[in-house]
């Protein structure tokens, strides 16, 4: 019987996850997860598919032009999410009465964009949200940044956090009569990482319609941000004459994070070009930078919002939250050499100097013994000789081989040899093998 | 600005997955991976979405029927993976000359099947697979019979592993010359738990054109199953005479895996009527069932396969493998009452008797030190009255509070309350804290 071959191949845009992956994102998670748990948020998922008038038109038109969309076989209209807030908002106002507020969650789990493909780009990536929701007190606000914090400590990720509160430029966008170009000028400001101040003054004066008065108003607002005493850019906000209301409470809310977020000075920077381009932010916004990678941007971004889910539900939801682009967290970890040794899953191979159903017995008890004493056991999975075993868990870098024959049966030993060193071999008790490996 | 309302929902035969279904969820792949590190077996995933001719043919005409297949952007044709086997095949085809042989390797995730939705069958649902490829030796398939059980065991739950042999019915098959009909033979056999003996023999009727002998003669050898004794059942085999050379080798490879399985009788079972209905199976194949709920059927199914990439690659690539399912087995230790209690994310709520950016900081900080003493804790995220916060944490089955007022700040105490006792609360010192926490 003839078969064709059909060619094997991922679609443009995705990729497949080998070991090397998959074990840093695996021990990243577990160590986020822990953090989350230790400050009382709990797990959520939702589905990966969802009716698409739940997920179009929360986004931007961007969004919607990316999202993978489709009659299903029922012929309704879904489509995968491409983000974790717009899931959080429709699960809030299904769920939120029962599970009560404030409700701390986090969600991590793959959203998908059609997006052109670039370098570390891909069209499925894996996202790490978490959320204090039903509340407008800044007490949240203290938390979500204070689990940003630890969350990249216990990753062992240097970071700065940089705040800012919309508010104040929301104030000085009201006091220039610009309050309706808000999200222009927001969008604008964005850009002055990436690209520079110059094409910031150029976005501003046609948003502006070119007025030069108010354009300089904003510039000179935003240069606050080349001082890096959070302390002292607060005295001098405060300290400017004609301050609009929003802005003093701004300024007021930032004076709050800053005198009770512990250790604040360590790890945390006011930058009041921060703007978040979102229209949905209302309070705090943060974006966090490696220090050790700053050019990559924003690897964990967010902030407070008035209103989660106003689309599905006449109750309001007022809350903050952050976002973790965990894939893109471990490509810069892998840039930076910081992801760590995953190579091997196992700390000794059991390998056979002969085969017999008595032999094999013996190796794979060993193997059960050493597991439960939290050992991790690769067993040899081919007979074949012993030098081709050993190769196997050498390529696989297993630090250490037991080797069992029929010698090492009759005596309840087996023969241990250091793979990497190539030291000499030596035949040790079950006991002293326990001992060694400890 | 008025604005209508999204009726939020999910599409049917979808659900949301809040923190009841996640803790579990959670806490249960960690002990699963833990158990497969433990094993040497790598993770890995695979994107969601495949180029539909991938996942097309490969699976049942009821698969292929049932999935999420369609456009993307750029009209290419792509389908949502509806198993874990099929992407396992694709990316051994692509990666495996890389990775290299025997390759052990474990995927968890999700899949998609737009099934007719019943109680507890889902369109989306986690599978849990792990299979060694790359080679035929028995040692591999006493491996993965060794993982499953030490996973079931790690998750505390009690279970049966029965085992049989391909080659066992295959070779009756081919001395009573059905061997072309084994599809629909082994599919028939398959019935016997869930529909009984009678339906069974009513279909092998049909399968062997009412040939009475031959539908007597599989009968009479699944029948062997009522023996729970699988050595008696192993001699018996033996003894028969006449046997075909496929189930001398079949006996042969029962006796190896009896013979080197650490402590086999405890959990293994030789049951001659699993047949596992999936073409590919040519050796080993198991089943799995709950002792406390044998009902629900197999948690824990798969075999041996001579070759599982052949629709892609040239190269053979035998192996042995096996998949849970992890969310109906999660549904029935809800049904045992056996998931644990997983109501509470924090050990203690940090309350505020009033409030003040020092009262906050003096609280942040404490629950900062607690944390990096492993223990999880909330803070209060609404200012409110006392009362409304300590019912807030009630209500989330945290047991402890710690409230923070001016006088603990002076006196660098907390007040402490049990909040499911109701004891009178009392005044310590942080370090007794700490203690009292331990």
């Amino acid at each position: 019987m003839k078969q064709n071959i059909i060619q094997p191949k991922v679609l443009k845009g995705f990729r497949d996850y080998p070991p090397s992956i998959m074990q840093p994102r695996r021990d990243m998670i577990r160590r986020l997860e822990d953090c989350f748990v230790s400050f009382g948020f709990l797990p959520i998922d939702t589905p990966a598919l969802e009716y698409s008038e739940i997920l179009l038109g929360k986004g931007s038109e961007e969004t919607d032009k990316q999202m993978y969309r489709f009659l299903d076989n029922g012929e309704r209209d879904v489509a995968l999410r491409f983000d974790l807030t717009i899931p959080l908002a429709r699960f809030a106002a299904m769920n939120v009465s029962e599970l009560g507020t404030p409700f701390r969650r986090y969600h991590i789990a793959p959203v998908w964009r059609a997006e052109k493909p670039q370098k570390g780009r891909f069209r499925e990536f894996v996202q790490c949200d978490f959320d204090i929701i039903g509340t407008t007190s800044l007490l949240a606000d203290v938390e979500v940044v204070s689990v940003i914090h630890s969350a990249l400590q216990s990753l062992g990720v240097k970071h700065r956090i940089r705040v800012n509160n919309r508010k104040l430029l929301n104030g000085l966008l009201d006091s220039l009569s610009l309050a309706d170009r808000s999200g222009e000028v927001l969008r604008a400001i964005d850009k002055i990482d990436k690209l520079g101040l110059d094409v910031v003054r150029e976005e501003l004066l046609q948003v502006t319609g070119h007025d030069q008065d108010k354009t300089q108003a904003l510039l000179s607002f935003i240069s606050l941000r080349e001082n890096k005493d959070s302390a002292a850019v607060l005295a001098h906000l405060k300290n400017l004459a004609g301050n609009h209301p929003l802005q003093i409470q701004g300024i007021a809310e930032l004076e709050y994070l800053f005198a009770t977020l512990p250790a604040a000075s360590e790890f945390c920077d006011l930058d009041v070009s921060i703007a978040r381009g979102l229209d949905y932010y209302t309070g705090l916004v943060f974006e966090t930078s490696l220090v050790d990678l700053p050019q990559i941007g924003s690897i964990c971004s967010g902030g407070r919002y008035d209103n989660l889910a106003s689309l599905y539900t006449k109750q309001s939801l007022p809350g903050v939250g952050a976002s973790i682009g965990l894939d893109r967290l471990i490509a810069a970890l892998d840039e930076l050499g910081q992801l760590g040794n995953h190579k091997s899953a196992a700390a000794i191979y059991i390998a056979f100097a002969e085969h017999s159903a008595e032999i094999h017995h013996y190796g794979f008890a060993l193997a059960q013994r050493l597991r439960q004493q939290s050992v991790s056991v690769e067993t040899a999975s081919q007979e074949g000789k012993l030098g081709a075993q050993l190769k196997y868990a050498d390529k696989r870098n297993i630090p250490l081989a037991a080797i069992i024959g029929s010698d090492e049966v009759a005596s309840q030993t087996v023969t241990v040899k250091n793979l990497g060193s190539g030291e000499q071999q030596q035949k040790v008790s079950i006991e002293n093998l326990l001992l060694l490996l400890k």
